[in-house]
């Protein structure tokens, strides 16, 4: 089993599934595509192999067959393997955790769209100015802090439904967003913001990532060069 | 188990999973809120008394419990119906089912942006217009058109899967803009469409859509008066 990626620094969506895989101890072979969004680009051409929607990540059988889409993937991890708690085990737990990934994968549009992750820069000088100047990004931090308190106050923690869960995984892109734009979160969202980045999957992402050193200019509204001490614009 | 929904002329989202419990003979109560996007309308009010996320559709068991998003109302349901083949029953045929609908959930933007759903009204010459000046539209268009040749080759049809599932229902409001707005797609996908819109559960949401004669101006970029014969602006 394969998992197609793109750039460790940049791909919110490819981070989801290879720290769920990684979280619970599914072997998989792991395949970069490296992020060139010029139209006909070997990334796009690379990706249109491997899937009919052209998007990653991608998650291969040996045979070829593809299943795309962050949530898609997530359910078939589940779906094939039952003997690990991929959702919670509570069937009311359950059915939060997926109303809080498929919200997030709707919606949230202000924090993705105005906080790319960027997981080697330190972008809290930018996130101090959009704070200030993005009602709606004030908005989604709201909803997120109140969807984390509600689940964290119900488990009891450290993750969002105990143990940690495929909505841990999902909301990793979202810890390493708040964190990179220093953007505020109440004492519990915080004590969660650090039992993410310490859990051993996470880290392990973020370490490949700064390892990384690729500065690609489409992902980078608010730099001029990369690496942690990346000027701002 | 009750179902909160939003106008059944233009919410897509609610036409989903409302589509799928019908179609699976699933009881279940109806609650409609009549859209009102002023800010702290009674509509605003009342979705944020149902659920925290404050949208709709969103499913309540009998004590209040909510589950929200559409893709996590019908994992739930298909959870709570194992004896129901909510999802295809072949692993592969449920993998490929659910990338279809988590692609729709996030994606086809120009389709969803440019041709919101309007059960009642004929917008085909409004379509022809999107068609001519917007290339995302028509690469939208080709995705979806690719995605459903390769299901129904693959099942034999007359549904993505053979029989009607979640994907179907996941798609029913992709037919209802299709056909209102007039797009073109090729010979299988012209009989899905008509497969589709002969379905019991899509024909009874159709009838009621047709029934509501609720003009809603938010939802109406294209005209100035609802009804079937409504003006176009």
């Amino acid at each position: 089993m394969q998992l197609v990626i793109g750039n460790k620094n940049y791909s919110s969506w490819s981070m989801r599934p290879w720290v769920l895989l990684k979280a619970f101890d599914i072997p998989f072979s792991e395949r970069k595509l490296r992020f060139d969004f010029t139209p006909g680009s070997s990334f796009y051409q690379a990706m249109a192999e491997v899937t009919p929607a052209a998007k990653v990540p991608v998650l291969l059988d040996d045979d070829g067959f593809a299943v795309w889409d962050t949530l898609a993937i997530t359910e078939t991890i589940a779906d094939r393997h039952p003997e690990l708690a991929i959702w919670p085990r509570d069937a009311r737990q359950r059915a939060r955790a997926r109303s809080l990934c498929a919200e997030m994968h709707a919606g949230f549009g202000s924090l993705r769209g105005l906080c790319p992750m960027n997981i080697e820069a330190d972008l809290s000088a930018v996130g101090q100015r959009l704070l200030a100047s993005e009602p709606k990004l004030r908005a989604d931090l709201a909803r997120m802090q109140a969807a984390w308190e509600e689940a964290l106050a119900a488990s009891g923690g450290p993750f969002l439904f105990g143990a940690f869960s495929a909505a841990d995984a999902y909301f990793a892109p979202v810890v390493m967003r708040i964190t990179r734009y220093g953007l505020p979160m109440s004492e519990p969202c915080q004590r969660y913001l650090a039992a993410m980045q310490a859990h051993p999957a996470v880290a392990a992402w973020v370490a490949d990532a700064l390892a990384e050193q690729d500065f690609i200019a489409d992902d980078e509204p608010y730099r001029v060069s990369g690496g942690p001490q990346g000027q701002l614009r």
